[in-house]
């Protein structure tokens, strides 16, 4: 199995699910502006989607291009988080549509929270196949970011039952903190090329 | 005809497919848990069809991998396992949507059954561009999970119109059979540059 | 311009055509085999518009096969190509919802007529582009495949407000014409390469 | 991070983008002609929208032609325009469905304003990335097709309010004025290459 074609096939799934969120989007029957309100939480979930499944597509790259050969457990764990990816544009949609509950928050952030956990144990299945000399697991280090995220997203899915615009603005905060270019898996590279 | 734009055509294929199923989890416009739960049946059927995808996706990469030439025949068997592959996404969505009948189970296993038997024809003809020293003829060897899997499909219909429960586990039991990695093209391969 | 990525934007497009039209076949409520009759003609439909796009798509790979750069005016030929060839899920969900009627039957082979144009004018573009030793030119030589299925694509559209099961006949003996290998590419370029 | 990989992943957006536009075309129920007569202005509308997509595809790939690395700047900012070219479907569609309305055909502009921005912060990422010397920087020269295009956006932004069609005609010049082929990078990398 060629890591090109994993590559190809990741992205090509990652791009579908990004553009058909998009026809969550209903176009409006009416013809005023006042048509397009009841879209805007739609629009505004649109938005946290695309920018989660952006990083998930930019850190997916990255880790890739730590990594040599692929391996069956490689394959079935990005699968997974292929997955639950999938399933994004689902509770995008569910939220846009009741955006003032708290099912739909907190499901949002379970399927955020399986996706970075598909994300963790595809991370280990590759540092797995690099064994002990692993260039991935000096990349990633501590890898705060990828132990919080999970937190965040837990802590999210409870307190939606509270506050759901509370559970949104965690949504958000990790995302801002991601959107924060992750320089690890450059920089080991970097270093190993030197 | 080059064997990279099957492959990335394919590709293609099969990710949008994967990809296109999630769109008969309609989001349903309660807000509350209950408002999931007739859901429940398309999402697992939606998994089942997901790993079966997935399957093919994998099985079709080691296939081509261990041929060399694309002929006139293979483009066609390849297009023609295409074409019930595109099925799936209707056959998952009107199973889910009647979970408790026996038409829909028997539909599902009728488009496995042809998916199977085009798989079956594809592989037959890379053989046959092969000629005598075949690598994938080799590597198939016996083929037992190709020869079983037909049969257990076949099973699959007529046990539906009794019992569509024990159709469904036999889906579920072939896609177990399948996900234990198969190592026969990955071991003939290494034999050969050995 | 590089013809790798006119080649795969191409596959990329025709992929998802293909695919797309697959959400014409709604999935249906009833649970029985009678409610699938009335998407019998729309399944019809489907078969004959997926074996259209697959011929489009493998003639379309032999000919960019037989091209080596790309001009702006190749580059906006194929554009037009993609454009005609992206509204047969249209005219096949149009055709299959009303089966009975001419107007769907012949407006599906206004469009088979605009895509063989387009085809045509990208092949003059690319056989321009070649100057008087065209490969593709001597390739297509006389090209009665290519001046034939217009004529019978305008035929069927006429003939469709007698009987619009002749001119579905006629649809389905052009597709049955060009699935019979065209081996005039790769013999040409067997010959240059010898 | 690789090209290739930028580029495959904007072409499957792009790819998906226009074709998934054409499911605005709702196949209508009746058979005459005369159902097709509310779908004209939609189908009108996709083709404006197709030709748009069309340009940003073809610039799109002169540019990162062009350009060597890919930073993390040149990453988001290549997110940052699929974004707003993801939204074209839903304008298209809206505009099409309210054909004689302001509202529709000014927020088509706004969209095509805001990915005319987007193209021009990511062409100044990459002409940044590439420092004195930037290749990118002498092809586009004054760039004035990508200065006076958001003009006429913002333009038919506001004369839509007074005429809708007047606001259409600027859409269509402007779709006119990029079609007539660019050669300034390839004239640029001719003569770098001479």
């Amino acid at each position: 199995m060629n890591k090109n074609r994993l590559e190809a096939f990741s992205d090509g799934v990652i791009a579908i699910i990004i553009t058909i969120m998009v026809l969550e989007l209903k176009v409006p029957h009416g013809q005023d502006l006042a048509t397009l309100k009841p879209l805007l939480p739609v629009f505004l979930s649109y938005i946290l989607s695309f920018v989660y499944l952006a990083i998930y597509w930019n850190n997916h790259h990255h880790m890739l291009h730590a990594s040599h050969k692929v391996t069956g457990p490689i394959l079935w764990a990005n699968l997974h988080l292929l997955f639950w990816l999938s399933l994004i544009p689902f509770t995008t949609g569910w939220m846009g549509e009741n955006h003032f509950s708290e099912w739909p928050t907190a499901l949002y952030g379970v399927v955020l929270l399986m996706a970075a956990i598909a994300y963790f144990i595809l991370q280990g299945r590759i540092i797995a196949s690099q064994g002990k000399d692993s260039l991935l697991r000096r990349a990633v280090g501590k890898d705060w970011k990828g132990k919080l995220s999970p937190v965040l997203y837990l802590l999210a899915i409870f307190v939606a039952f509270g506050s759901h615009w509370a559970s949104k603005a965690i949504y958000v905060l990790v995302a801002l903190m991601w959107l924060v270019p992750d320089r690890r898996i450059e920089r080991a590279l970097a270093r190993t090329e030197a």
